[in-house]
């Protein structure tokens, strides 16, 4: 059966990424491509590597024509998806890309985005896009808020292990490195590559990365206390890819076992055996996670790593993964593209 | 109907590459990986990004049992591809990604290649394995040679034009421009990383580039006369992509129409609307090749230029490509996948 | 004895790369820098790179006070430069790095540049800033002009060659590599790292290039009639650097005797012994150019390819060369550092 | 007064950023280089990027004549630096590079590095080459032992906090990124172009890094009992830099003014204003480090990040820092060369 897809903002990455998804898709067809700046324009202007596809025309938000679309994904700036989704048909299912429906706490949307949500309701209503985890909710949603890069990422390390009590929750440290593409097509300065190809640097460090607020709203539901994690992220000169190292502590072997047999019957995580590493190459182009554990010298001490591509995985290879189930599809149709390395 | 595939060599970029695509190909079963230097070692260690897959162990190649295979790639060094086709069971079909056979003539062999050829028979015998303009006897063959990345990729820009009589054929000059992957996972100081990965530098330059050999064969059969190319790569820090720059002589709008009339049908081949120039980055991880035609301000000068993914159609796709055509599947079976970008 | 200098236009590259340079320079003072969008800002926010020199703090151009300064450089948007130096006080030297005062002819800069030139006596005094060339003549310049990265590049592949007449003047074709940062601090989405670090593709193809008003102007001097060259820049993923691969019909020898002979005294122009290839790796962070010579297997055909930093030896390395000269220094003080590789 | 230099395995890259270094220095001359595998090459041959500069012609190190030599830089390989220096003229002073002299406990040294020391008595004479920490006894050194690079960039992150007591001594955590020039010139697969290009993966993590031996060494002299951290590097495809992000539990403002009074008067190390992050592009092919200070949402948690160029002040920077100090020069002399960026 063809489901009929509309993306509204389809000219930035991961509504590029949506795309090439789907062209592999054996049952989504899309129908309507948004991009507000880039209206009139060919997805083949904009993006030339679609350039074989047949694609609708980008058209304004506006004259989205939602008659007949079965699923939306929404991959707007944060505040517009909110104002944009509620206005939408209620027969249209939505997976939200950005950041909107991911807090489920409207004081601490306005805390992490600075302004409230227009929207509480759907907010309630949504649920959380990390599909591992909220599978069955997310088969019967009509609204899926996808996670941030960096909070599926390391969420994909810590779950199990805060859900299974293994390690310190009082002594956390993600520290992230990041691929530019987690910042879109924004234009700034820092973000040329002439500033970028040779630097490593820090940036939204201190703890005011808004990927924070899914983190102290998941970490809590699970612990049944608050947990604070520490989270640095960095930029690194690789397109692709989120390599989160997550120190924690207990112990390195329990660590292991506890991700490996939570994830054992997961598609698309892979836990490497214990003491081997994940690469952030390893897993470009692809739905797949990778995750690490290596004990320490240092007894109590164990570093979990993660590694995911953020524009697939940790965005819309995520969200073609939460629509499969929304859509009665088998969850991984579309998604099984082996990583491209080198 | 599954077809049982034998990969000898699996453990270079061309091998992995090849696991890659068949990863996504609807009914290619691998039943065996040969890698001498790795015998004993499974993919996932040799090349973790393959790690979700079902794979057998790597074997040597003496250990490669062919009862049962129906299609053996062979992604070997030159010189030992043609010893170990030659004693291959009749029953098997070869596609040899090396270019132990892209030469027919022994002679122009030995002046490439430093070496006579141990297998003339098959040397004889065996398919150019450029795709678009070898499709009817590539279905036939028992034994495809794939092409040179660099000489599949000028090709496309060339070839039609030389057939078509458009071009001045004694002023044809290609500037390339290739990603390292090209020259394998072979352990040389100037391809490491730190001394790519700043420079841009020529190399095999002068008209010793091996690849020649292919053009002369080829461009001389189309024309009826010996055409000779000037042909000049460069190492660029990109892993993946050739792009061709071609300089020739005739009318610009001739050559586009030429080009977009001898592709128009082709599922791989993309020629962009005149003037546009295509870019590496937007068929990467494809079998896709896109080609540009411009004009200059000089009357009578026009530069084709030609973008592949070196190791998936320079050389895995391709060979994928072709095994569809010999084992009676749709040429584009697993070959579809849109590119990687950013 | 010191010399005040002023630097108009501090915020982007080419004037980063002047403070660079001049932190080494024995007599070089700097004591404004103005940048119109960043005025108030200190050097060091805007470029942490050079935080460790006491500079003044940026302010805007009708901030500056010219009294005192010995030379401004001036690396400012074409067609503002025209209109800041017409005013400048009479006592002041003058490099421009901007294309302002490159062209002779009023006609050609409006024929390249879109408008008519407002100080076209300006425009008639200022020297062509290639020092090899007109050193003397910028030794007593007011006003010099900085020449076009890609232009200084193929010139000094070129010009000795045309002017001993050794190759075919109505065939000359240039195919160069260029880093991003020829493109400048400007916010465009194809410089991002995004889009360039994977990517290699032409632009400003088909003879439409500013810079080949320079290579008209200069050639038909050196040869005493019109020598009009193709010209085709392509982008690749290396922050600095030029290799321009210029394909010429002459003697491989004798091209290479003659650049040889050349360049045998100048400091700054290294010529490779016959066949080997220069990268642009090898001159990074430097004001050095590499030139090759090499012959093809097609007699009569030359290959010459000429490596510079685009920063440096093709902008503001030169410019401080320039300045030497103007102001009686050693032409080479603060220009001997060594290349930065790996 | 000139010094009469030599390098031993001069054929590296710390080998080459020596000669880059000391280009520019005013009173180093280079009279012998050692080479042993490339022995009879000019280092142009083995570095282009030196062509221009007048070099001795490498030899063996048997061949090095020693006499008029007044100190050796050895950028030996582990094991081999100690059975050469011993057998060293008493009147030559010496930097080495590796590791043979940085940990003076011989018990450690086997532990660390698997075998037994053959030059104890030189072990115990060696000066640690950390200059800004031991700059009074290189002074009057014969013997210095160059730091290992991830040592010296986390070591100005932290010496002056375990100095002044003001973190928990127990709970140090550093997270490293680093450019692969740090793995030298060796051949690897994972460290060619095609694999690093675009991954980002951790290695020797666990605790198993060598570098470990030294911080044990000097925290523990520092803090007059063990200080135990734990530590993991991470290769970022990025030539050059080290970032060091260093996690610590203390005060954030008493951290960095700390950091801030103990370098105020250092001519290299830079401290950024409490709050901002340093990257390695700003440091790139200079002898500077970067530190930067920042607090964290969780009360009492603090970020201490340090930037420096591996192969400079990490390396070879640092050893022309020393032997200045070793030979009667300022310390500055040949080192304040601005950082290359973009």
């Amino acid at each position: 059966m063809t489901h009929n897809i509309a993306i509204l903002g389809a000219s930035g990455y991961t509504g590029a990424e949506l795309v090439r998804i789907i062209a592999g898709h054996p049952s989504f067809r899309i129908v309507a491509l948004s991009a507000d700046r880039k209206a009139g324009m060919t997805m083949a202007e904009v993006y030339p590597h679609l350039r074989h596809l047949a694609l609708p025309t980008l058209v304004s938000l506006d004259e989205v024509d939602f008659a007949g679309v079965d699923l939306v994904f929404a991959a707007l700036p944060h505040g517009l998806s909110q104002a944009i989704v509620k206005d939408l048909p209620a027969s249209v299912k939505v997976v939200d890309l950005g950041a909107d429906f991911r807090l489920r706490d409207p004081a601490e949307y306005e805390k992490w985005y600075g302004a409230a949500h227009v929207a509480t309701d759907l907010q309630k209503e949504a649920v959380y896009g990390l599909t591992e985890f909220y599978r069955d909710d997310i088969k019967g949603a009509r609204l899926v808020a996808g996670t941030g890069c960096n909070a599926a990422t390391v969420q994909f390390a810590l779950r199990p292990l805060i859900a299974a009590n293994v390690i310190d929750l009082d002594d956390i440290l993600c520290d992230l490195k990041n691929g530019p593409t987690g910042a879109g097509r924004s234009l700034k300065e820092n973000m040329l590559f002439a500033e970028r190809s040779t630097d490593v640097q820090g940036y939204a460090q201190g703890g005011v990365h808004r990927h924070l607020g899914e983190f102290d709203q998941e970490f809590a539901a699970i612990a049944g206390r608050p947990v604070t994690i520490q989270f640095t992220p960095h930029l690194v000169p690789v397109n692709r890819g989120i390599l989160a190292s997550c120190y924690v502590k207990g112990d390195p072997k329990t660590v292991h076992q506890t991700l490996a047999h939570a994830y054992a019957e997961e598609p698309f995580i892979v836990v490497l055996p214990f003491g081997q590493q994940p690469g952030v190459g390893h897993v470009t182009g692809s739905n797949f996670a990778h995750i690490g554990v290596t004990g320490d010298r240092i007894s109590g001490r164990v570093l979990v790593t993660a590694a995911v591509d953020n524009l697939c995985k940790g965005s819309s290879g995520q969200a073609v993964q939460n629509a499969n189930l929304m859509l009665g599809e088998d969850e991984t149709a579309g998604l099984m593209m082996a990583p491209v390395f080198p």
